[in-house]
């Protein structure tokens, strides 16, 4: 294990490039290409993110995707995937993919779950036949999907349960030396994941175990799962500092753009969420003011574009109103447009982050964007 | 209106290039550019064509796209977008479009429909609202909706039906005369449409009443609407040789691509049909040798494209057992991925077309095309 360790270490090395504060710039080296941190990664649950080609999301300039190991699991099947070779291929993205273990999907969308101290029977969302994953398991399956970066297989528990999350975060560690021992290949960095709700000691004892485990990268999970965003951003102030310096730092399922700025002040470097295009199917614009309801009967006749200062390809080309007509009309095109812009909007926020820490005024920026979002 | 059918003579100029038997391969002009006949039109129903950005649109190389004048007028109304600059700015079509009169929906798609001699009331399938229209309120609409091809105001009848085809046909005649009436614009060409149901003698009166009015080019309506492909074929050797050979000639709504390798043969120069991209919400991928039903098992290992020979985006870099993922998922990039191959099917069978009837060849093709097509 210490030779795989010290492959991965050689592919997956993480550039520190500035440091601001607790805010960090950086450039994680992965086999299918660097990402410049911070990033967000938009989602593409089903190995497709929700109505954009990878040549829209090409223009977008993604660096990295993230898949959810969970559905890819129940369809079409990691052996599918693999046969079809791997991801990448798959869906058409030769630049860096994450996925996650499954762990989250399990504990939020199965109906029935019966957890042991091996793994988690579940049914299927899709014919309601019983599956389990392990750790081994979900090391397996996303060996098969092959990311460049996987996740270890954790119980992410309801946020104010002390005993449960004491339990769930006891068991995350467990799980995730065996994740650690199960994992072959050494083309995909594996991530560790701290746990602990929102008991500060918790995640004191989290992050530091987590962190003895050698993991070339670091999930913070179980956030933005129903707590407040102090108690998230408190949760944060405490975790990163323990968290090694020399390695990204993903906050997971994390994607407002008020959570962004406000992840990146206290060091996170990656997050995904799904935010963008979901909001975008349910006709909300995101913006660097707050969020705009384009089915607003306001817009009926405005022939401006959601943000006149945007550069994305539906700010260039599309007024409100014609946007409003498509999704009234529930026209596919609607939702394209808009998850093009919303995602334009986080990319571009973290690309403006980012020079803002190398510029060495990233808590001006930081200050100034939180004082004009509503 | 001797002076205004002038004036659109300057603009709507129709260069016929070659020809080769009834087959002709021309250059219509437009205020909003040339469109190399024959040629595909794909339908953008409600100002947006299915699933397609624009940006897809202009690197498959469309040239004409129709939209629905019925749709338009019901939601978002005519005046929305007149006042957002007209269609071509409304869409983001900067190239040539055309809409229909709305004719043909009221007759096909409203559940009450009343026909006098002025127009006609139906329900709005939006709201249920009793709405109306007439031959010069048509007209309006698609002055205000601005495409560059409008079409006049017809009446549609069921095919078989010879008292009601006859009737239906000589207020077509009236209307048309009307339509022509009521037209203000000059930077937008209003083709006549020849109906008769599949009775050979009321085609050859359609066709000899329409060519003398002086529209700048004829359409061919009530077709593919339940006849047999012979009897279409039928009607369209007796229709097009009384149609000016100056003049370009439109099949409405058909599309399948025996159809248009048929209609060529005959002198057709313009189609359109939601069938492409209809066909690819449905999971049927269209080729040159017929359909693919995506869905089938046994496409699930297939790590081919649709089409080894075609290059479109989606041959270019999606399997087939990625694509049917998508469609069983129910995920919108699938119905995306599947409409930019089966229009590009179509606007490359014309364009082979076309080269085919400059390079006389086109009826080898034809007979060689409809050998191989199943």
């Amino acid at each position: 294990m210490a030779e795989q360790q010290s492959s991965e270490k050689d592919v997956f090395t993480f550039e520190l490039i500035a440091q601001e504060g607790n805010a960090r710039a950086g450039i994680f080296h992965t086999p299918h290409g660097d990402i410049e941190t911070p990033i967000f990664a938009p989602v593409g649950t089903k190995a497709t993110v929700k109505g954009i080609t990878p040549a829209e999301l090409e223009e977008l300039q993604a660096s990295l995707i993230l898949a959810n190991t969970y559905h890819l699991f129940l369809r079409p099947g990691e052996e599918l995937v693999n046969e079809m070779g791997g991801l990448h291929k798959f869906m058409n993205w030769p630049h860096p993919i994450l996925t996650d273990s499954g762990g989250f999907q399990v504990f939020s969308l199965s109906s029935m779950r019966k957890i042991d101290e091996n793994g988690v029977n579940f049914r299927s969302y899709i014919d309601g036949s019983i599956q389990r994953l392990t750790p081994e398991k979900s090391v397996e399956v996303q060996e098969k999907l092959g990311a460049d970066i996987i996740m270890a297989f954790d119980e992410c528990a309801a946020p104010y349960d002390r005993k449960y999350s004491t339990e769930a975060m006891e068991r995350t560690h467990r799980w995730a030396e065996r994740c650690l021992k199960a994992k072959k290949r050494k083309d995909q960095a594996l991530f560790g994941i701290v746990q602990g709700g929102i008991f500060p000691d918790l995640r004191v004892e989290s992050a530091r175990r987590i962190s003895e485990l050698g993991f070339p990268g670091h999930a913070i999970g179980g956030l933005s799962v129903g707590e407040t965003k102090e108690e998230m951003n408190t949760m944060l102030e405490i975790v990163t500092p323990i968290l090694p310096a020399n390695k990204p730092r993903y906050l997971m399922g994390v994607g407002s753009p008020e959570d962004l700025v406000n992840g990146i002040l206290r060091g996170i470097d990656i997050f995904d969420c799904v935010l963008p295009t979901r909001l975008a199917r349910h006709k909300a614009a995101m913006t660097f003011q707050g969020r705009i309801n384009l089915l607003n009967a306001v817009h009926t006749h405005n022939s401006h574009p959601i943000d006149e200062t945007c550069s994305c390809y539906t700010c260039k080309n599309f007024s409100r109103a014609y946007l409003r007509h498509l999704l009234v009309a529930k026209e596919m095109v609607g939702a394209t447009l808009v998850s093009i812009h919303n995602l334009h909007t986080l990319l571009e926020l973290v690309r403006r982050a980012r020079r803002a820490i190398i510029e060495q005024r990233y808590s001006d920026f930081a200050a100034e964007f939180l004082e004009n979002y509503h």
